[in-house]
């Protein structure tokens, strides 16, 4: 299975899902999976590769494990960044909360397939 | 009841708690309940208020909404922090991602209280 369809199969399966993609711990996107064109990934994972580097080191200080993780709840929307490698990340942006535990299972399952391609 | 008591109302209710704190958006602790000494608040306090603000950063320029809640799940703990309003957040530590969903749960339904307190 390519990279795009990994990630489709995840998109394909949350009615409200905005996008997914695929990010290098640089910030740089390696592949997405967009409805619309309101996500700018581009910027988001720049913006998103710097928080979760963020939180690495405040976990790491507070000695609280390393970082799997990070999910962010906002009015509007739901962003859920999960680690597929040392290298990579996911981030899975949804339309609003109702389906965070459904994107969570999808991700965790499919992250294994991810890990096989990468 | 008193902010302690709201407080330890959500940990009570979950067995693999480490601890809660109310903390101020200028990182500073206003109160706390903790089980046992692993958890610094002071320095977890300030340290995931400037994520908390990282985020909101973020959040704002990628046209993604309002930050109410963050949670980091890790190796070895998980945390929820969630707003309560303009000048104040709850931070949640848990020893496992097993409890997050309850976690969840019991933050929301108690953060109405912290509001009439505050």
């Amino acid at each position: 299975m390519s990279l795009t369809e990994s990630l489709k199969k995840i998109t394909d399966d949350i009615p409200d899902a905005l996008g997914i993609a695929l990010v290098g711990t640089d910030g740089i996107v390696v592949e997405e999976v967009k409805r619309g064109d309101s996500l700018d990934f581009q910027s988001l994972g720049a913006e998103y590769c710097i928080i979760f580097k963020e939180v690495e080191r405040a976990s790491s200080s507070c000695a609280l494990g390393t970082p799997l993780e990070v999910s962010i709840v906002s009015n509007e929307t739901t962003v859920v960044m999960k680690r597929v490698n040392k290298e990579y990340f996911v981030i899975l942006v949804l339309g609003s909360e109702g389906n965070f535990g459904k994107g969570r299972f999808l991700l965790r399952k499919e992250i294994v397939n991810l890990q096989k391609e990468l």
